[in-house]
């Protein structure tokens, strides 16, 4: 054990056990292919349980820096990551290890604060989440082929509680569970449109909708949304579309939310036309200065045009992204071909996770993780905008409510959006310009960013947000404001 | 506790407890609603360990037995399966039941003995799979967004098992995780077809593969397969058709296989006409009366045409359908656009699950499980072969190989294939007509089934198969030799 120690101030043992000795491959002390201390020895010389010896090993094994051998014990891995790799090993070796390497440090981009979409995945609830699975996994009578709408305890435990919480009308024979909301998304699509067909689609809207749009090689009629007063309905007579794709209750990126007198014009429209609606509604969960809007397919049935209404839904934002679990509520007449379309494109969805989801959410746990998030959320919303107002000036404007998982942002003049995404990424923040969700370019005169604030730590939020603004302000155009706001 | 007493015989004691609780809920002893003895006071008296009652009412309530209320125990759930429900209950609470036991009931059937597609779900290492899925899914790092392509050490993992096990030519980089191997074809399919395009396809063949085709509108030419003989590639120049579909190692469902001058027919063709091979590979894992074939893939790289050829393969068969993973070797100039279809269509695939996955892999699990379920399936094969010989008379033909996870029986006369599938469901037994695989109808003279026995217990074979040849024989038009064998 040498001279390890812990330091497990605001942690767990197993998490001290599991930093103490990172730092000890990362700054080289204990060398590659080193064996480590037997579990026992390990337990014995510090005091911990073994479980926690043995836990913290197979985190580290599995992290990459220590390796397994059978009946041997754990080794210093060769597969340090990259970053603190020298010139040790095979160039073979140090090729995969790069690519491992570069797949690790592309995720953490993804994943990084003010990336948006992404929610607090440390506060996940994963020992609750881990019981649940744990409960299923070992169930041979159903890990064979399930159902291809999806396991029906799910469906069953999801259609109360978007009934009760979405006001959503259904029952458990509408719902089909997918593999992640973008998988409802397509079905969504073949179900409903022809290559050809064309959809009316926000403006900034969804770049995601759009990729399986132009795959199918559907026409896609861009419908602009302007900040703070959002999506301008009087031109929707004018549109002949088969369908309209809308986040109605928190637009994406803009962050508007339709009124019902708005709700209940797109209704009209879609009942003269007889064009579908799907409705995305995939982080409604998080409404804070107000009561959230029913959903719109709630409305839809009050409103005798439920069977034009196809509502999508995600558990990305309100669990986490890697679980890749998404549903969708279809009308009746719907389901079949709907379930067709899935058994051609996929198959049946990883059905343990599916199990245990329904678990999760019979047993109480969804609803109180939900009710904790949505105050942590309101809290980095407020603390994000408190920021800006300190540290920009005046310089940037909120344009989008406070809800869901990011904060929209609006400038006039210097810096670009672009110079000040590349301005943040030299400063380790990734954050994303609004043309990235924008099917037309060129066409606005003043600048913004989407911020997502999910997973950047509360403490952190003011510093990120100050640096930013040094960018901004620092930038040899910045801070020269044009005319026009 | 009252008057339950165990039966332990063969079974552990949890299973001993579930069964004895499920007994007395189904004969409506224990009454709906009743309140269960505590878990202490059901270990106590019993002298059963606390976590065994624990794990047996969990179990229970997973199955919809039993319900828990927070801090008041377990309790005889409304929601016993609909076989034993009596008028108890609201109808709409009934109907609910209903449909959640016709859901358990179709799920029942697709996981059947003699079901093709099904491996043995009883023989699967739960507990090690357990384990490393318990390793993984607390794990906040890897839970936001992750490797559209898959997480990287699952495809270190499988391209080496793939390169030494299937001589299937590819680094990581090649290897596509996806949701299931259905995804997979799709993608290959979007990938290399456009509306309208040819492929050649077995007849009969794969129809979740038909029903891509189906689904995006390819033009699907059916290749006669024969009986024993297998594909008969002298027409093979005369076809014009951008790609073709194959699984050569085991014919699905005829059970033959293409050798070595066969494949190189084929890439020849495949380069000649730039045409992609799409090469299911879907059970060659399970080969007992020879080295399986190397992969068409594996040898296309030796032929330099390796830039043609796709490689699809499985984990539903190896380890268990309910997983849902999958995977796709492609060309290297392929990948990306692969990316872009995977992408738009379903995002990315659950990631702990490839995590979990990696390691069963890396260390030495998913090897020593196929080797033990290679030896199984062949005994069951076996069994199977002898069954038939012993049962039928000489009545029946077995025209497949020895290998993978079914057998294709073949017969002259009456009864039809039809007729024998509802004669076998009767008796609670599920076959498939060979007539399910086929795209054209009515050009055999002769009947045939497909058995699967993956997931039939070797003890039950014999018993199932002379139930079989009973109905066969019995069958009023039974037993009746026509002229043509």
């Amino acid at each position: 054990v040498g001279d390890l120690s812990l330091n497990s101030t605001n942690k767990t043992l197993q998490q001290a056990l599991f930093d103490a000795i990172q730092e000890k491959i990362i700054s080289q002390k204990w060398q590659i292919q080193q064996k480590l201390p037997s579990t026992r020895r390990m337990a014995e010389e510090l005091k911990l349980s073994r479980n926690t010896v043995i836990s913290a090993y197979e985190q580290l094994a599995a992290e990459g820096y220590l390796h397994s051998k059978k009946g041997a014990g754990f080794f210093v891995s060769v597969s340090i990551p990259e970053e603190f790799l020298t010139t040790r090993g095979t160039s073979g070796q140090r090729a995969i290890d790069n690519n491992r390497s570069n797949c690790q440090q592309q995720d953490k981009e993804h994943n990084r604060p003010f990336t948006p979409g992404i929610p607090d995945l440390g506060n996940f609830p994963y020992s609750k989440w881990q019981s649940m699975l744990h409960r299923h996994t070992n169930r041979a009578t159903i890990s064979g082929v399930g159902d291809i709408q999806g396991y029906y305890p799910l469906r069953d435990a999801l259609s109360q509680y978007l009934q009760s919480s979405r006001s959503v009308s259904c029952n458990a024979n509408q719902i089909i569970i997918t593999s992640g909301a973008q998988q409802a998304l397509s079905i969504s699509v073949l179900a409903t449109l022809k290559q050809g067909s064309r959809i009316l689609m926000e403006e900034p809207g969804y770049p995601q909708m759009r990729k399986i749009l132009n795959l199918f090689n559907c026409d896609t009629l861009p419908f602009q949304v302007e900040p703070t007063t959002g999506i301008d309905l009087t031109s929707l007579s004018r549109h002949q579309s088969e369908a309209i794709y809308l986040t109605p209750s928190n637009q994406y990126p803009m962050g508007t939310s339709l009124n019902t007198e708005q709700r209940l014009q797109i209704l009209r429209w879609a009942k003269e036309r007889q064009s579908w609606i799907i409705e995305d509604d995939y982080d409604s969960e998080f409404q804070f200065s107000h009561r959230p809007y029913a959903s719109l397919q709630g409305l839809s049935a009050q409103s005798g045009v439920s069977d034009r209404c196809i509502y999508v839904g995600s558990f990305s934002k309100t669990l986490f992204n890697g679980l890749r679990v998404g549903y969708m509520v279809v009308p009746e007449n719907l389901v079949s071909k709907c379930l067709d379309i899935k058994d051609a494109l996929a198959g049946r969805t990883a059905v343990h996770t599916q199990a245990a989801l329904a678990d999760f959410i019979a047993e109480g746990h969804f609803l109180r993780h939900l009710r904790k998030m949505r105050k942590l959320y309101q809290q980095k919303s407020d603390c994000l905008a408190h920021s800006i107002k300190t540290h920009f000036a005046g310089k940037w404007t909120i344009i989008s409510q406070s809800a869901g998982l990011h904060t929209t942002v609006k400038w006039y003049g210097a810096p670009t959006e672009e110079q000040m995404v590349e301005l943040a990424h030299q400063q380790g923040i990734t954050v994303r310009p609004l043309s990235y969700y924008e099917h037309l370019s060129g066409r606005r005169e003043w600048n913004s960013l989407v911020l997502g604030y999910g997973n950047a730590k509360i403490e952190e939020i003011d510093e990120r947000i100050k640096t930013l603004a040094q960018c901004f302000l620092g930038s040899e155009l910045g801070g020269h404001e044009v005319n026009g706001e």
